[in-house]
């Protein structure tokens, strides 16, 4: 696998001290040391060549730490890219509820939670988004519905500001697909993931505005 | 891999016909029929488990033929996703210099070319955008080197419209970061690839007609 354009996070290495039990050696309970590494090797070098035994010696963990946490390295793919999903709707339906009754203020808050994640949790994002093909068809339900329930809030922001007159989203022939319009936005707030650096010309915070303001612009935001 | 949520078009099962080679079974040149059969098998099961094997079988033809046409697995990719990509360039390119001199009528063509492409093409996006990570860096450079040149095209179409004052594109702390709102146009309308299907309330030329709407709105398009 070519050398990605993000740069991935390895699991810190750990750090040998006399004593301590090597479950304890980095300073995170072995089930995060484990998510942490899975992210990293996944996003480095896709879930099909990573070995359970690559990702624990990364972790610095035996073979046997893992299998106490997971049954298989499937289930551990299901598991770090299903919290990594619960999490984003988590602070999705936080922002929104803390956001007033404005929809306008609802959308500008929906982006900038969602886009801010986005450009700091880039392998995470990778990983969610890229790898989720391997997880058979019964794994992958949960985190479908999750996306379905986060695009569905969004639906909803949209519904509401269009009855009460502060948005205008864009019809077709007559027809306003709320659902599209939804997916567009997703669509461009996920990818930033793909090419977002800390070093570009945009903070995450102005990245957030950015994105916020083409969102209202889009769906035709009263001023 | 789990059942995809797009329809895999599969490689046209070859015909038998008595006295014909193997070679012209399926009416269509072996390489164009490799092509397809490698679009087909890389989207449905994922690069790396997919073998020369499978990919021969899927399109009724010998391993030794595909070895007439491609060096390797590696190969094949690479060129699968460098001709399709090559014609993604050529399209968007043809779409602005037919659209005149109005930034606006350009952005509404390059707009248009993208999504119906995308709309129609997902089998050949979806390998594209996520089997592309398993290309060796030095097969990934021309690839790369058509995606700038898609995304130049547009910054110089959103440069030309601010010149001109007929674009408003928008600001965060007075900088205005083109090159991130082109990129955020772009991820919008490659991702229609992979949810978009035919049976969906909008057309593709509907859908090219909402993406076009939202990016004008964007970048502050004047009546």
């Amino acid at each position: 696998m070519s050398k990605r354009k993000i740069a991935v996070v390895e699991a810190a290495p750990p750090t040998e001290r006399p004593g301590e039990r090597p479950m304890e050696r980095d300073g995170r309970p072995p089930v995060e040391a484990i998510r942490a590494a899975a992210f990293a090797q996944f996003a480095e070098r896709g879930y099909p060549v990573v070995t359970v035994r690559d990702i624990m010696k990364a972790c610095g963990l035996t073979q046997g730490a893992l299998y106490n946490h997971f049954k298989s390295k499937d289930e551990l793919l299901h598991d770090i890219i299903a919290s990594t999903q619960a999490e984003l709707e988590r602070v999705c339906q936080q922002a929104v509820s803390g956001a007033g009754n404005d929809p306008r203020a609802k959308l500008a808050a929906f982006v900038r939670a969602y886009v801010v994640r986005h450009c700091r949790l880039r392998v995470e994002a990778l990983v969610a988004n890229r790898e989720i093909s391997w997880l058979d068809a019964d794994r992958i339900g949960d985190i479908r519905r999750s996306r379905r329930a986060i695009r569905e809030i969004l639906v909803g922001i949209l519904t509401e500001g269009l009855e009460k007159g502060v948005f205008d989203p864009p019809q077709v022939d007559g027809k306003r697909d709320l659902k599209a319009v939804a997916m567009a936005l997703l669509d461009q707030w996920t990818h930033v993931s793909m090419w977002y650096g800390p070093g570009g010309r945009l903070s995450e915070e102005q990245m957030a505005r950015l994105y916020a303001e083409m969102a209202l612009r889009g769906v035709g935001a009263k001023a």
